[in-house]
């Protein structure tokens, strides 16, 4: 629960291993929380891992695999014969043994299939693609047919001894299989033993379908405060459940996968942990891309060297144009970018949007423009630079909003996600349109400025 | 579910509402589910939304202020009299209840209290700060004393005909009402009647404490995958419970907030959809404080205007340099702000983060400064060129991942928000190094760039 508790049992379990005593050094990681269990197992070295991984029972493995990060759960995975990983995994929740499944080589996945009893629960989840719904549930669910009374379904629970993962619903189905109904396990308690279930059920059922969108789903699921939504076929038969801590997990990704793009990371799997050339390679192309796009911006200038040869202090407030157009630009940007991911923007929205941000893209630029224009007045002791420079800014902050809001909803309207490449796009805008802008009304002006 | 259905039961409310058909309006309106139809009620015009309120029966309206935006609710709740506004609120979940109290008058605030009947669930709420988990809690809960039997706890739940916001737990005191375990629903309902619960409970109960920051309980349930927490007092004794829909919306603000403030948007109420007055008055303190900035970056380059006009395309390379430095700082700023919003570093850890930051941005530096140096000594023919603005890249990527690392942590071990004024922060460094360096090495090296 706190990083302490964690530190204390590394402690332990290293000092346990130097005297040889293996059991101890297991009892003092199983007294950890499981999610606590994989941060101190992940945490020790390689050769004190394999000391211990032989002597867990099956629970603690599964349990272990479950909570690691899953390429540590593959490499450990890979430490087993067929036969102890098919128990294992026997052992795991469905959707998490086949996440394990899928990061093994293929051989090897085939193997531990063929040994698994339960292989039934995780066959079905390994066709699914990443990302969709059917890529993020799990099988760990209860259906009954409708007909089924309460005391009836207080057996079915009693019998099939539900995993922890398992929500605490029940889902109805019809004589074809089909989802009819849901009915909370709250319901089932206070029930009298014989009423049949699709008397107290709730007929209107959110649901989601394999093939959907895993952030759709989660965007739903936030919506209605649903702990868990069923996933149903073609057929309109529950294949799956998505639970909240599932889709949690996604929200929490795709946040950082916005937050990431806008500042040009491209890999919401980077982290500052990550190795450094692992880092590089992500980061650089971003950089490169940079890189050209303000070689672009700086031929816009290049096209200015007599001016600037002639007046050189109009080099010193390039960057304030640009730089305060990039500012209202990212403002824009990273508001409609937000609103895309909370599905708060429906079509019909979309100019509006882009209009109103060009609105307070102008305004901003009239009161910072002003302020600007005046202090470099009074600084340089120039009217007419000061004008020229809160024209500029009027005009680039202008751009800005407008631009801001149109690259992510077009982006968004092509299909692509509105985050990536957005602020690389929009900041090629307002520093290109601020050069030339504030160079060309410096030309036109050039006898009041000499 | 889908925005075409509130769409259409809008199109047939208004039409009823034109005929006079009242209740048709309020059929169409309550066929939605309740997050739609506040969705629905919102988008009326206030005649219609004032035609509709006095006919919805209590539980709708208790609905309806349970979901809509708290300013609305509580311009809705404010054309209620006392007592018809305690029977809605009595009505409507404990925490959403404290909500609408607490964004009302206080003396009509006051009047509604005395009336309502369950005064004595929402009265606690009241007194927590927001952004505690004692705010962000509700009251709707179970708990049980130890020594209940299975059956005994069934005719609780039956007795208490918990509301849905109650979470699928039972909460187990002792004597003093001290927490001292869980009991799920699904060990309730498959339990033999005479077991005694404290035979079946989870003794290790993960908690929160009403004081906490509901950013550590949002963490701490996500990181432990819960479907609710209890939150107890000084006492041990549970006082309220958070369930994870509560917690989905803590992620998502966080986000949003940790977005917004990246981005030098203060304020992460602010959405497309705010008046333009608002948006301006939010964002430009920002656009101002960037533009104090980038005119102290403008008086860096300003002392060097005598060399500028000797060498005019230094001009056209200075935002290549800025640029450059700017978008690695945001990199790691980007990375950083979102690992400890995720509660992925710890002190230990923030050393070792900054220095690898620096060294990726050095080594980043020497693979973008080679090539941007060859380009432009391809570009102007001028090999020193090329060489003083390959090194100043270097150093101003070397200069830009180190404080893009060094601030947000630096603003955490002060206490405060790793994103906010971070940007602003770490591109005033990056413009201001960047220009200085880029110049003060052309003045080195002038006699081999006229």
């Amino acid at each position: 629960m706190d990083p302490s508790q964690i530190e204390l049992a590394l402690a332990r379990i290293r000092t346990a291993l130097e005297a040889g005593e293996v059991q101890a050094a297991i009892d003092s990681l199983t007294d950890l929380h499981p999610v606590d269990r994989a941060d101190a197992f992940s945490d020790l070295d390689q050769k004190d891992q394999a000391a211990l991984l032989p002597r867990l029972d099956l629970k603690a493995t599964a349990d272990l695999l479950e909570q690691l990060e899953d390429e540590q759960a593959a490499a450990v995975a890979e430490t087993f014969d067929s036969e102890q990983l098919a128990d294992v995994l026997d052992e795991m929740e469905p959707d998490e043994a086949a996440d394990v499944l899928g990061d093994l080589p293929a051989k090897r996945a085939e193997e531990a299939l063929a040994e698994m009893e339960e292989a039934g629960n995780v066959l079905p989840l390994l066709h699914f693609a990443d990302k969709t719904a059917g890529g993020l549930m799990t099988t760990s669910f209860i259906a009954v047919p409708k007909g089924t009374t309460a005391l009836e379904a207080i057996e079915v629970l009693r019998r099939v001894e539900p995993s922890p993962g398992t929500p605490y619903y029940l889902y109805v189905e019809d004589e074809a299989a089909r989802l009819v109904g849901i009915l909370g396990l709250r319901e089932l308690v206070i029930a009298t033993p014989d009423t049949r279930i699709e008397t107290i059920m709730e007929p209107e059922v959110i649901f989601a379908h394999t093939e959907e969108d895993q952030e759709q789903v989660a965007l739903r699921m936030a919506r209605y405060d649903l702990a868990a939504v069923p996933v149903i076929d073609d057929r309109g038969v529950v294949v799956g459940v998505i639970t909240h801590d599932d889709v949690m997990d996604v929200v929490e990704e795709e946040a950082t996968e916005d937050i990431y793009r806008l500042a040009n990371v491209p890999d919401p799997y980077l982290s500052i942990y990550s190795p450094i050339r692992l880092a590089i390679r992500k980061r650089i192309p971003w950089l490169y891309l940079s890189a050209a796009t303000a070689l672009f911006a700086a031929w816009v200038i290049s096209n200015f060297e007599v001016l600037i040869a002639e007046v050189a202090f109009l080099a010193v407030f390039l960057s304030v144009v640009a730089g305060l157009g990039g500012n209202t630009a990212t403002q824009s940007l990273a508001m409609i970018v937000r609103a895309l991911a909370l599905g708060e923007i429906d079509r019909r929205h979309a100019w509006r949007t882009v209009l109103k941000e060009g609105v307070t893209g102008l305004v901003a630029g009239v009161l910072v423009g002003t302020v600007v224009g005046l202090s470099v007045w009074l600084w340089k002791g120039n009217p007419v630079l000061g004008l020229v420079l809160g024209v500029a800014l009027v005009g680039n902050m202008l751009v800005a909003g407008f631009v801001g809001a149109l690259v992510p909803l077009s982006l968004r309207a092509l299909g692509l996600d509105p985050a990536l490449a957005s602020s690389v796009l929009v900041t090629t805008v307002t520093d290109s349109v601020g050069f030339a802008l504030f160079l060309t009304l410096s030309a036109l002006a050039l006898s009041y400025l000499r």
